[in-house]
């Protein structure tokens, strides 16, 4: 959806502009999370994702695929779910 | 799945520790924009993804529904897909 929307931008701006858009919507999630306001959280976590999904775009890559392959029900770290890792 | 894999630790973190992960990881996620390896590069998305999720799930926030609901096939600001915003 990310692509059909956007791309035409987030492609020409190119990943370290677009990066700089996504490092931008996670500094205004943090500041969203001290608020009350849900309805302004959750368009920020919109946000967020969408602008992570622009990025993965611009680099040609499959982010559920990505996430999926890494994190396929389980722990990558210690194979488990839940997680049983131990610092 | 993020839920299921590590929500005992992240609710435990708490948001501003969450977000401080995801925050080291979209930092990661610039550094792997230089390399040349896919494989790398699609690492560092899934876990910005993951850590993306973490947090919503911390804050009781449903990521798939706030996306789609502010960015409902349309850019929200013009209304237009592909998004026609003069800048």
């Amino acid at each position: 959806m990310m692509r059909r929307i956007y791309f035409h931008r987030d492609s020409k701006r190119g990943a370290i502009g677009t990066h700089d858009w996504l490092l931008e919507e996670i500094g205004e999630l943090r500041e969203a999370l001290k608020e009350e306001s849900k309805k302004a959280l959750e368009d920020e976590f919109a946000d967020a994702l969408a602008w992570l999904a622009s990025l993965a775009n611009v680099k040609h890559v499959d982010l559920d695929k990505a996430a999926l392959t890494k994190y396929d029900s389980k722990c990558p770290k210690c194979g488990q779910s839940p997680c049983r890792c131990t610092f």
